[in-house]
């Protein structure tokens, strides 16, 4: 399957399926014999369990290997790999490949926005959250002491390339994480999507056939929107209802320490939190529905009993970096499939934190 | 004097004149009005230089320290104040202001294009390099050990300043060094500038009454050239005729050792290597023009006599990261306001390159 990702002199496409790799190689083979220099930046589990693919890599980039924890994410290792590129005469000609998961992706992204003031890049997302999240919308970046991805850029690749063979071997938990964003395009944007995983319910594996065609949908309703706000600059609605659930999802991850809750279980957790934010602000309420799929996809439905104070839960929210001058703005259900973006009053979202942390 | 670059959403205009700093606090309060946070990124000596204007500064904008130096311009310095804008809260609606030379300019220029993907910022150069070169553009960057501006983006700022009041301090070798600048615009693409410079000969000073024009018209050229290949892709002429003396000058000031030369005297020297070049290959020679207009900025003609071996030159201009697989690009005149690049062969630099360092 492709998909077409539509900016302008930036379109480029994604292709899904099982095998996708070998037209990845086909495409590098190109470019080599066009004298393109090609460096691979990778996961070094990857090379490991995929050590077959990993030497027909070799054969056309010079493989740069990296740790694929979020540690990587930082300017230590962007400073390091663009010595590394300079000292091994990479040019402006000269492409990145991401070959990994979301870690991969947003720190060998902003490195090859940065080099030489931007290179070309590819993607092959190796995790069912890097496929369907960080694949689309060009977003890079690495972390600082003061909080994740507030450094990065906005540079889109070349192509991308989702080989859903790479989902076989991923750990239970991370394929889990990934259905997180699956659902939340279902909910923000995607009916049919959301009501087929309905349909599937506890039938979902990642060996289901619907498999690729859901990480098509969730490409796609992602690709539409970004393409309608490439830099988020809409004043509502835009890129930030991809945000769905990721403001209470991203307090979550800080408050109980990254890593204590995968980025995808803090989401499905956000998402029904910002599901009792739309009951009580019009009244719409998908609490079983969301429920359901959520837990077919093994999601946790809530947070763990801990001594979280909802001050520092709705302080943790404010200090995201959606948010500007001290405001609150949500992304809340209307409707399966239907969202938007609103500012709400702190008053009413310490109400719906202190009933969720109950 | 106003400018405007035009480039689609991202144009914006130059202030040039004599106390124009005052228009820009007057635009930078209307920020503050509007509840915009202010972070002004400047040189330390600007700051003690004129710390009248840095009182005033200080009411609307938190001011960043920084060393002018181009010791600043490195992934140490970058990280460091992208944590301090995040502890001061800095949104993505903040703005940064660049206030000082080509460092200040390069390295605030930088950090704005990263910092939470990208926030808005304005130039005050206090520098007529800067004023000339680095506020058209956007090229931002720092340098890694590999080479100089090796990392960086393209980031358009949102006005510039420039007030040719702060050229009143600048040192005598500085205010040089940007007329290099200055002549190689007339020289590429504006013969009137040039003609201008050349009438005036020997009466040429900072304090000539034809300066705030001969920043407006090197602005303007440039402005032009970027305005038709902002990103540097064109692959012949477009925004490389802007390295007219540069290929030269790089390798002057890598094989001297940076410091030795300031950038300007390295590209004066190559302006006259590339007139050169231009005799070999196609008979034209401005020798004389140039010299003459050179000498009157007080600009080196030719470089001090040091062991430096013809190979060690070339092979420092073929590592230039305009060039890519092997080939030696230069820029050439057809005439005095008509450049083009073109690719030459290599025995024909060398030979080139053995008379000039004789």
């Amino acid at each position: 399957m492709q998909l077409r990702v539509n900016l302008a002199e930036r379109s480029y496409n994604i292709e899904i399926g099982s095998g996708v790799f070998n037209k990845a190689l086909e495409i590098f083979a190109e470019l080599v014999a066009k004298n393109v220099k090609l460096f691979c930046i990778a996961d070094s589990c990857v090379l490991k369990r995929h050590s077959d693919k990993a030497k027909a890599m070799r054969k056309l980039a010079d493989i740069i290997e990296v740790d694929g924890g979020e540690a990587s994410k930082c300017f230590g290792k962007v400073a390091e790999i663009c010595s590394l590129l300079a000292q091994k005469k990479a040019d402006r000609k000269s492409c990145i490949i991401a070959w990994g998961g979301g870690v991969i992706g947003d720190l060998a992204g902003f490195i090859a926005s940065v080099y030489m003031r931007g290179i070309k890049f590819y993607q092959i997302p190796t995790t069912l959250l890097a496929m369907v999240d960080s694949s689309v919308g060009g977003k890079t970046g690495i972390n600082i002491e003061e909080g994740k991805n507030l450094v990065g850029a906005f540079h889109q690749p070349q192509g991308v390339f989702a080989d859903i063979d790479f989902l076989d071997t991923l750990p239970e938990r991370e394929f889990s994480a990934g259905m997180a964003e699956v659902i939340k395009c279902g909910l923000l944007g995607d009916v049919k999507l959301f009501e087929d995983l309905e349909n599937i319910g506890s039938d979902w594996s990642r060996n289901h056939s619907y498999l690729s065609e859901a990480i098509f949908r969730s490409c796609a309703l992602k690709a539409k929107i970004v393409a309608e706000d490439e830099h988020e600059t809409a004043s509502s609605g835009g890129r930030a209802l991809l945000n769905f659930g990721h403001t209470f999802g991203h307090a979550i991850e800080k408050l109980y320490g990254y890593g204590t809750y995968r980025h995808g279980e803090a989401v499905a957790i956000g998402m029904l939190m910002a599901n009792e934010l739309s009951k009580v602000l019009s009244g719409a309420d998908f609490k079983e529905r969301i429920s359901h799929v959520v837990a077919c996809s093994k999601l946790p439905m809530s947070v763990a009993n801990q001594e979280i104070s909802v001050a520092d839960f709705v302080n943790a929210m404010a200090g995201d970096k959606k948010n500007s001058n001290g405001q609150l703005r949500f992304v809340v259900l209307e409707n399966i499939g239907d969202a938007k973006t609103v500012v709400v009053d702190k008053a009413i979202v310490e109400k719906v934190v202190e009933d969720c942390l109950k």
